[in-house]
Parts: structure tokens; C-alpha cells; sequence
């Protein structure tokens, strides 16, 4: 056993879409547990979008990765040191382990996964923060009504497929909008959508909102926002009187730098979308889930007996080699991936 | 007594702001009250900003006023003849009589107003839909907390005032934004804000974020919005985490017609504002008070002793004659009224 481990780091900020040099492979020894911390031998790690925001310095929610610091993220792996009491060798464990093969984490600050309970990847998407981040926003800012019509899209993503099971199964209708054929497929025959529009066949906004009007006649009373762009600019004016907005991302601007011209704005959007908000009174909830831990038993509660039974489906996209993460993570901000993106580590 | 009435219709429909030949005076005969209407007299009536969106044929939540047609508003008068059971010559009553000396309505759609309790007009301003959205916005999607920072622009408007005071009786910090220094002292003196700001003093939404970092050093918490424009701007970056915008209009957008590059917008708005929402947890709430009027009688319990005492304060405006209304409708837009606008008819 070497006591070397593999981790990526952030290696200067990108302009832009990342690219491989913004990121470098790099080997360090492997820390040892201190009072209270556990190591893990990392099995699979997470790539979610929101991994592009603390790339940058700007302001936000959480402070920035520094340039030579370890990309962060969750990951699922065994215990192989543990100076926890919850934590014995041989368990198995997520927390936020970062870009790596081994990390160390307090104890407190990680949680158990039983591989009796099915994969252990389930951690990183339906059953964990993504799965979480689908259910609180459409249950609690969203709150679905039967006969209603929810809109979301990353229809395929681990955040978008919970957002329109649980739609479903509270009886509204469920457009998704996805890229490309496959995965439209992929949403309806998969995950039951009623509909899922493939927005690269759209040119633009109005396109979008043409498409949107056709498979949604009664307007929308949800959108799920997870992707701004195009997409928001169709859903706005389709929204029905009463309708509620919760935005957990907008995976086509992280790209955009400042998010200045070249995120496509035109002058008059900001007007625009206000008026639609005052005059169909709708409700915008901005939310990042990490507020909203304490609500995660009762997420598990509700959500793994129907992931159990197959009753929720949930699709992943592997990518081996933690080498192959950034390439990975690339091709997730690009909707290459099909599926929850996970990177397999050992 | 002539048979005759007077009354100001729209002549056309406006491009940007309204100019006089967009408005006609005209007479026509007094209607007749029909089964269970009600014809008044009317004495007072109001103008207020969401007027000018009635002028346009954009959809709205409203249907336009066709050209041609009798201008909308809310009016204060004198039951002249009555056919229905609640109403009898001699007594006040408001309704939407329109820009007009008489007026028809239904008797169940307008309501008793006792000049025993105080000036009419207060039923036009304070007492009626301006204070209304005040407090109903305020209350149900501000949700202000004590020692929380609150900003509302138009501050020395019916609805701005009445946000301001609930506010400070709610115990907020409370900072006004007013068009000019006389306004920006009858908001600190007359209704007892913290601080207010002219946002004629600042020339850009930068200026405006920086006059806002100043007054408000703990940041935003509610943004009680009925301006947008340079104020949103400047206020955006300001909110704090969690913080609430109930939006009830948009007064400096509503002449830049079809909220083109009129509206002065940049191409970086939209996505700036929706990371701002998202990162920061905003929640938008648009709302037309429209929707809310079963809620007006918990409005009166609550305000109307507030106004009777004279703890809350109001300020009108009153522009002599019916024919003078365009004008001072058109002063309205631009801000040139101190205090709530009425027009005294008779």
C-alpha cells in the first residue's frame, strides 16, 4: 500500500468554458485522521454543475477553490482510519472528499451509506444532494398541484428526472426539455415525462417558446429552473397566473464569465421578465440546498422506499479514472452526460 | 341640474409618455341607474400608475381601454339615485366611475365610504387600493422582521408611505427612495424613515448601489419594489441572503412602451439578476392587489385606527377639475406629485 494519493487541482481560473489546462493531476501524501476525523478510500466521486461556480473568484454562496487547491466535491468510499466512533474500517461513507482517491473529514461532517440499500452511487445523485435538491424545491417553493404543469429542464439530470417523477406522481402533466433525441427518449420511456422537447432544435427563445406553447396548452404553473437561458426566455411568457419559479441553477450561464454579453442577453430581457413576474404574479424562489440540511431525513424517508421499490428511477453516467474527472465535468457543462455524472475513483 | 356629464376619454393610444392629444374631453348623457345600480355624483378621484398600462393593448391582467373610450380609475362621490338596497341618495360611496363627474355601477362592486371617519379621500390613498397594496405586500410577502433593513422607492406615494410606516412600526430600518430633496424631507419628516435617498443625485445604477451600501450597512432585506429601473439595480446587489421582493409595479418603465431599449436595459441584466436571486436566495413574489380585496377588511381593522389617530400619515395632492386630470396624470409619471394624486371633480 503506498501512502501516496492522487488528487486534481484547480489549476488556475478559467475564462470561459474550462479546459484541460485549467486543471492539473498531482500526487501528495496521504493525510493522516486527526481528533475525531475519518479517512476514506474514495470508490466514486460526484461532478455536479455547481463545481463551476467555485472556479471562479466572484462573489457566491461558498468561497472560491484557491488556484492550487484540491477541486472540491462529494464522493462515496470505504473507512480505512477512523478516530470517530460512528465510523469503523470497512464502512462505507459520503462527504466532501474532494477531486481525489483518499480524504479526511470529521466525522460529523460525513454520513454512513449502507451498500445493502442498493449502489452506492445512489448517494451521489437520486438519494443524495442532487435527489434532495429536485425534491425541496419542488415540494416546497414549487408545491405541485394535480392537473397542473411543471417544466424542467436537465430533464435526464439527476435534479430534473427527481423534479418530474415526483411531479408525476402528484398527477401534474411533466415537460422536460433535454439535448438531444437520445436523451428526450430517455425522459419519456425512462422517467414517464409526458413530453420532453430537445432544445438544440430550437433556434432560439421564440422557437423555444413556440415548442413549449404546443406541448403545454394549459400554460405552466412550475418551472423548475436549473438552466436559465433559451429556456427561461421560452417558459417566461407561457407562465400561467400563480406561478411559481424555484431556481437551484442555470447551468447554460456558468460559462459566461461575468456573465456579461456573452452570456446572450439582449437589452431588453430584465424589463421584460419583470413585467411577466408583475403582471402573471409569480413567485421566484432563489435556494441552494445546503441551507436545507435539516430537511434531508425527511427527504430519505419519502424518496428511498420509492427508489427501493423502482418505483423512481434514476440513470448514471460513469466515467473512469479519477485522470478522466475534468474531461468528465467538461462534458457535463456541455450536457454530454447522460444520466447522473459520477467519475469512478478506485 | 344639467343631463349632461363630462368625462375624459382615450383619445389614442400612446407611444412612451402620454402627451395631451392622447386624451379628449368629452360629454355625453348621465346614464341611468339600472336594476341594482347606483349612480354617484362623484367628487374625487384618483390617478395611479398602473393607469398607464391600461392605455397600452399589451396583454396585461387587465383588459385595455379601448380608444374611445372612458379612461379607468377609482372615484369618490355622492349616491345621487340609487336602485339598489345598501346604497340612498346622500350617501358616499367609492368604485370605479372612471375619469368622469357621474358614473354607473353595480352596487355589490362599489362601497360605502362615512366622511364621519375622515376625508374622503382617504378612501382614494390610505384608506383605499394604494394603502392596500402597501400593506398586503408588505405583510404577506415582505414579512418584515425586527431590526431588518427595508427600501422602498416612490417613498412619499400612497403605497411607498404606507410600506415605510408599517415598517418602522414593525421595527425595521427604513430607507426611502424619492425623486428630489423635498420629497427625500417629507419622507424622513412627515413619515419618519430612517434615511431616503434622490435618485436624481446619482447618475447611474452604480452611483445608486453605492448611496444604498451607505444607508443601509446591513445590507437589504426587503425590497418593497414599484419603480425598478436604476433603484432595482442599485438595490440588487444589496439584498441580503433570504431576502423578500414583492413586486407591485414598475412606474419607470411603464412609457418605454414595449419594454424595448427604451426601457434602458443592458444585455447582462437578466443573468446578472437571476445569479443574484439565486445566489443570495431571493424570493419574488409579483402580485396585483386585485387578486387580495377579500383581505381588504383586515387591512381597514388594522390601518384604519392607525390613520384615525394619526399615527399613520398621509399626504394628497389634489389637482383642481376633471379637465386638468391628463396633466396631472402625466405629472404623476414623471413624478411630479407630492403625495397621493387626486383630482377634485366638483
Amino acid at each position: 500500500m503506498t501512502d501516496q494519493m492522487t488528487r486534481v487541482i484547480l489549476a488556475r481560473r478559467p475564462t470561459g468554458a474550462p479546459v484541460d489546462e485549467d486543471f492539473k493531476l498531482d500526487t501528495c501524501p496521504i493525510p493522516d485522521p486527526g481528533e475525531g476525523e475519518v479517512l476514506v478510500r474514495v470508490h466514486y466521486m460526484s461532478l455536479d454543475p455547481y463545481m463551476r461556480g467555485r472556479m471562479d473568484d466572484a462573489k457566491s454562496y461558498a468561497t472560491p477553490i484557491p488556484v492550487g487547491g484540491t477541486m472540491e466535491g462529494g464522493s462515496v468510499g470505504e473507512v480505512i482510519a477512523s478516530n470517530h466512533p460512528d465510523f469503523a474500517p470497512g464502512d462505507f461513507a459520503f462527504g466532501m472528499f474532494g477531486w481525489a482517491t483518499h480524504g479526511v473529514q470529521p466525522g460529523k461532517m460525513i454520513r454512513k451509506v449502507d451498500p445493502a440499500h442498493g449502489p452506492i452511487t445512489a448517494s451521489l445523485g437520486v438519494l443524495g444532494m442532487p435527489g434532495f435538491t429536485g425534491w425541496y424545491g419542488l415540494t416546497q417553493y414549487g408545491q405541485p398541484k394535480e392537473g397542473e404543469t411543471v417544466v424542467v429542464a436537465a430533464a435526464t439530470g439527476p435534479v430534473g428526472s427527481m423534479v418530474g417523477q415526483l411531479a408525476k406522481a402528484r398527477g401534474c402533466r411533466v415537460v422536460g426539455v433535454a439535448g438531444g433525441p437520445e436523451k428526450c427518449k430517455m425522459a419519456v420511456e425512462t422517467f414517464g415525462f409526458d413530453d420532453c422537447l430537445d432544445h438544440r432544435a430550437y433556434a432560439d427563445a421564440k422557437e423555444m417558446r413556440e415548442a413549449l406553447a404546443s406541448a403545454c396548452p394549459k400554460g405552466i404553473d412550475i418551472y423548475f429552473e436549473n438552466v436559465a437561458g433559451k429556456v427561461l426566455e421560452g417558459v417566461l411568457p407561457r407562465m400561467n397566473v400563480g406561478g411559481r419559479i424555484p431556481v437551484c441553477g442555470m447551468i447554460s450561464w456558468y460559462n459566461a464569465g461575468a456573465l456579461g454579453a456573452d452570456a446572450g442577453g439582449t437589452k431588453d430581457q430584465l424589463p421584460k421578465m419583470w413585467r411577466t413576474i408583475l403582471v402573471n404574479r409569480l413567485h421566484v424562489h432563489g435556494f441552494i440546498i445546503s441551507d436545507h440540511w435539516n430537511s434531508f431525513p425527511e427527504f430519505l424517508r419519502e424518496v428511498g422506499p420509492m427508489v427501493a421499490s423502482g418505483k423512481l428511477k434514476f440513470v448514471e453516467d460513469v466515467a473512469e479514472g479519477l485522470e478522466n474527472a475534468p474531461r468528465a465535468f467538461m462534458g457535463l457543462l456541455e450536457g454530454r452526460n447522460k444520466g447522473k455524472q459520477v467519475v469512478k475513483v478506485i
